[in-house]
């Protein structure tokens, strides 16, 4: 990450971004590997400069409205492997690692796991892991 | 498209997607075959129901607040191959067949061209075709 972590001077790449009202700015998560597309969750601007300064994915959680340390819980933090800005300059990319191969809370890899069918959302992709086992059933 | 097209009788499918106050949904695209990220846009309840009548992307243009045919003036339409909801039912995942091999209206492959270099965003995609020339310059 020591490409990344050059980024860390002056912070005017942050003033580049085009923050919603709100402050905030959707991050797509993206297994660098794979390609497979992992979540989509959103940004305020410490949360990307967190992301940036400690080489993973840190959100924002508005349900929650605090930061959110993707694998606080879980242990699946997502490793930063590159960042990307779209040509808006409104959405984020991360081409991450995803530890332990699970980004749902669900236990699937992948948070985009319906698939339309017959005029139904429908699971298409399998539960690696039981989510009891990954955040423990209190 | 035709299991695609099998979904067009009672909408309930989306009645089951978490609508922003505004009505919209953010949309993803995603190449089927290489698993690039293209873009992201929005979606509002008629553009996602004519993406999947029609087999081919239809955003809602928040600019200009219209509907938007993907690839009405540049010819790079997204054919619709899968649909996917994520597990918070907000966002809309297209894998799609890019036409031209272009999403980006700056002529890229994708709108994700920028990475954080030294504290900035620079550009990582060649571009493929002039802007001018997709189209036209009035």
């Amino acid at each position: 990450m020591k490409d990344l972590a050059d980024n860390l001077g002056p912070s005017s790449w942050l003033d580049d971004i085009l923050w919603t009202e709100d402050g905030l700015v959707p991050a797509i998560a993206q297994d660098a590997e794979t390609g497979d597309i992992l979540m989509m969750a959103w940004m305020n601007r410490e949360s990307l400069q967190l992301t940036v300064e400690e080489g993973q994915a840190v959100y924002w959680s508005r349900s929650r409205g605090k930061l959110w340390r993707k694998g606080e819980s879980s242990g699946h933090q997502q490793v930063l492997k590159d960042i990307r800005l779209d040509c808006d300059a409104d959405v984020v990319l991360l081409k991450v690692e995803q530890k332990g191969g699970i980004a749902c809370h669900t236990g699937r890899r992948s948070c985009f796991y319906r698939t339309l069918k017959d005029g139904e959302w429908v699971s298409a992709e399998p539960v690696l892991k039981d989510p009891d086992a990954i955040y423990g059933s209190h």
